[in-house]
């Protein structure tokens, strides 16, 4: 349950070409095993459908678990931090260093995730992405090369290993609620400000300075905006890069997959625009106080497990959202049948 | 862990009269330690706000606790069950013998319940209100005479023990959905058809009935009206009245309790009736599906911590609420300041 401190990310072969050969062959869903979940489903004692999303939470875990019995007893929250050019144009509230100095309460156990995932008795893995290179300031061009973005990915794919029933997904990174506005624009269009927020708690000027950045960022990697991975690499960081590999190695894996807030659900959004069933495996923790967050949801199709007026990060909707996954589970697996408990059915 | 059947209600010398006084006397809330859980809260490391809902309810918690740091070790989970007269009019899709089999249940294990409160390492204990006597039909007249509803409550008091940290409030009562729509309307006004909704899943015909029967209840129980402990005498049952009962000695005990669904949230609504500030010591765990728990909520100026689309009752949404307030006391308590972790500060 201590967090583990995952040396900076190595240098594996990897690009974004081998990346999109990945996602046009990704599994789809057990469908066997969802079936047999929703029939035991039917004959829980319960009035058919009372416990709501407790129940679909049971059979998508089923479904993408692979096992008609959905476990849930390992979970892994894991956190991707990355530092970004953008954060010394006072996109943020707070300065660029605060990156780095959260990542080191991360590991000293001192952070709000700390204190969630020992509520969810979850294993916390902390991995720093090349902080101490923050990606270059995409108002002036891509962010990252593509060799550079696909190598977070790759690290973020390498990062999930087998085990865990279910992975948590956050970040941490001053200026990626940028990063993310960019990212979201960049890939389902709008206007720029309908994609920023106030993020950390900027003030007026700040959000001005948000709105410029992501607009500039736009226009300055316009280029790149016909392909979802180019966009990544365009406007995202590493640690978004990294949690779209991480979407995808779980998904290879037969690991669903909880996504927290703006930031983290922007960067699986790169994967549903490749294909819009790439996050059928994933469902979205919270509904983030950003405002884009909602937007984005509403263009992936997901609708948020909770509503808690949320804006941390650091996987902190999704390690929260843990024990709702347990419930569904523990319910599925350990309640008794009309028959088992002679109860007596619909009159 | 295991949960407890205690024995049928013994007979308290107790009278409504008596419950008016103790109502007119509640204990308020410690705003000290309230304001010293706020303090704490802008220190933590994390953008102010930026933790929601959760910091609300550690302040919450340490307010009505009466203690800046609050605890949540300890949770007990109640249900009560009671049996309902107007039962036997078709207004539940299951019959009336359901409530027995389904506390067997609970104190075997099997239920949705008893798989929460494992997830939420809460006390499962469930109550048994003389099930062997239904309640009166209160389409004909009161659900119960003034003193039975007193003895419920103080049944329902008594219950309450020394010790939890918070406590979760459910109920099982085939037909008390009907109950509950009758006793919402009888205190809030409107329309029968405003407050009744599917419960268990009635089709058209027994939507029909239930809808006759409430319009039927309020009636014949016309007289009763103007005071809220007499609506709850003549319209409820005495598991809502030994919930109203247990709501009253929390907020004497100075624990915090979570109610669950409508019927639950229905019972407690007589004592906001008596005291807007009776349900100040209260979180309501989620909005039921069942529609005139929203219309409730609104009136009790509550909103609910989950919307999950569940309708079970018997404490079910309650006890998945735990882990969100065992978060937001684990964080205040467990988090490091921006002192204590070396971490800037706002630019």
């Amino acid at each position: 349950m201590s967090p583990v401190d995952a040396p900076s990310a190595p240098e594996p072969a990897a690009d974004l070409a081998e990346m999109r050969r990945i996602l046009a062959r990704l599994p789809g869903p057990d469908l066997e095993a969802g079936s047999a979940a929703e029939a035991r489903q039917r004959e829980l004692i319960k009035p058919a459908g009372s416990l709501g999303r407790l129940e679909e939470l049971a059979v998508w875990l089923a479904t993408w678990q692979g096992r008609a019995s959905p476990k849930l007893e390992h979970p892994h929250i894991a956190v991707f931090a990355g530092t970004h050019g953008v954060a010394t144009r006072g996109v943020s509230a707070y300065p660029p260093e605060v990156t780095q100095q959260m990542v080191g309460a991360f590991v000293n156990g001192l952070a709000a995730i700390n204190q969630l995932a020992a509520q969810a008795d979850a294993d916390l893995r902390v991995y720093e992405l090349a902080l101490e290179i923050p990606t270059a300031d995409f108002t002036q061009g891509p962010a990252m090369g593509e060799e550079d973005c696909a190598t977070a990915m790759a690290y973020g794919m390498m990062a999930m290993e087998e085990g865990p029933d279910v992975v948590a997904l956050g970040e941490m990174g001053i200026g990626n609620t940028t990063a993310a506005a960019a990212l979201a624009c960049g890939l389902f269009g709008g206007a720029p400000d309908d994609w920023v927020g106030r993020g950390t708690g900027v003030d007026e000027a700040g959000l001005a300075r948000k709105r410029q950045a992501v607009a500039q960022a736009l226009a300055a990697n316009a280029g790149a905006l016909g392909d979802p991975l180019s966009t990544l690499a365009a406007l995202g960081g590493r640690e978004l890069a990294a949690i779209a590999g991480a979407v995808v190695a779980c998904r290879m894996g037969r690991i669903p997959v909880v996504l927290d807030g703006y930031a983290c659900t922007a960067a699986a959004a790169v994967l549903h625009k490749a294909d819009p069933r790439a996050l059928d495996h994933c469902v979205v923790a919270h509904r983030s106080v950003e405002p884009g967050h909602a937007r984005l949801l509403e263009a992936l199709g997901k609708r948020p497990l909770l509503d808690l007026d949320m804006r941390l990060g650091e996987a902190s909707g999704a390690a929260l959202a843990l024990p709702i996954l347990k419930a569904a589970a523990a319910i599925h697996t350990g309640m008794a049948t009309f028959a088992e408990a002679g109860v007596s059915g619909k009159g």
